[in-house]
């Protein structure tokens, strides 16, 4: 008997890459099955959330979303009236503009909670389908951690250092029944974009704009490293931008 | 320049004893500034929490208490058609019935988040109070985890081998600016009691009780662990029981 897999989808380039690549194991037999879980954390605009629903029902997988509110400080991610700079990440030093105080250890601990046993109804999947299984089962929780995201610590909880550490918090307190896996962790975007194409990604169904206009803006620090990486992948970007 | 201590309170024995602890530590000069920080998570009773009010008041420590509902699934600590069973820990074995899903990682993560930079206001201690401190200054987070929480895995959330990792978690994911601090990580019941006593707790602000009645009710796992910890402390037990 396997486990289960959980992805934390925000419904961009990233951890929809983790929702095939986890489809993908569960094809091959590592795991029962694929859940994925999404958190409304007060972010700009809910559109990723519209696209994270997308990828889930053309791949078929039981997909929620969380509230979580109110608990983060106010960031250029999370309060509309701060404007996001047209730079790219490369031209940002220090703590990151787009930082959101620990905002991914507060989502993989979220996201923990549910792995381990979540009562509400989750498409049909609910407390007693998670309990049902022995305790030497051990489930895992994908998240789209990538190299980028690390590099000069631009986001310090997307480091391999921040997952490792994370990962072996999460597994102690679940009494050993979540395992963290980061795929991406050591992938450049454009090696994503790369990889995502094997997996079949169909990337229209994801969205990178920090803006939640009807295009991307193509402008923002993210819509940059969403046009560079196909750029340097060689793979068409198929994303229509507003500039 | 000294950084600022965030404590994680419940109104609980242990918390309250880590609050004093980090009053006494400031009045040494080790930190600027206590800060106290109680999750309303959606548990049986919010009793605890006005006995964690109570304390700040009497210790003029800014009080705030964070909403995090409805992320942690149904257990007995936050479902009140569920019995507590009226035993004591020694008699529980295997995952605690009293275990909710990764709560303490959970806890920890918001309340690091709002170490890092809380933008509401927290009683006059706002953003930029803590954003006025320079990179270098590092901030201390103050958990109450002990160790009969710890000892058999009742709570694998309070072990030292959590702790550690969650510690290295926090510290990385907050581009090094805060440190969680455990200092009864190692103390049983009865020594955080005589603990307490040096620093002065008045054990009458603090509930342990599950059930939220008028009194303590004496029977729950925590009100037998909480009168064994004063009878072995040798100290005067000033709770009124039910029983």
């Amino acid at each position: 008997m396997t486990g289960i897999a959980v992805v934390l989808l925000s419904g961009g380039m990233d951890s929809t890459t983790c929702l095939y690549h986890a489809v993908n194991e569960r094809d091959k037999g590592v795991y029962d099955d694929v859940l994925a879980l999404s958190i409304n954390y007060g972010q700009r605009h809910k559109k990723e959330l519209d696209y994270a629903k997308v990828s889930c029902q053309k791949l078929k997988v039981p997909f929620k979303i969380v509230q979580v509110q109110g608990v983060f400080p106010s960031s250029m991610l999370t309060d509309k009236n701060r404007d996001i700079p047209d730079v790219s990440y490369d031209e940002i030093s220090g703590v990151s503009p787009t930082y959101v105080p620990y905002r991914n250890g507060t989502l993989l601990s979220v996201a923990t909670a549910f792995t381990v046993g979540a009562s509400e109804d989750w498409e049909g999947k609910n407390e007693r389908y998670l309990s049902s299984y022995p305790d030497r089962v051990e489930h895992a929780l994908f998240y789209g951690a990538h190299a980028e995201d690390a590099a000069n610590w631009a986001y310090p909880d997307c480091t391999p250092e921040f997952n490792g550490a994370v990962a072996n918090a999460i597994y102690i307190g679940t009494y050993h029944k979540v395992r963290l896996h980061t795929p991406l962790q050591w992938m450049t975007k454009d090696r994503i974009v790369r990889y995502g194409e094997e997996l079949g990604v169909d990337w229209r169904d994801t969205w990178s704009c920090y803006d939640g206009g009807d295009l991307h803006c193509g402008k923002c620090p993210t819509c940059r490293a969403r046009k560079d990486a196909f750029r340097k992948a060689g793979v068409t970007d198929p994303t229509e931008y507003a500039d």
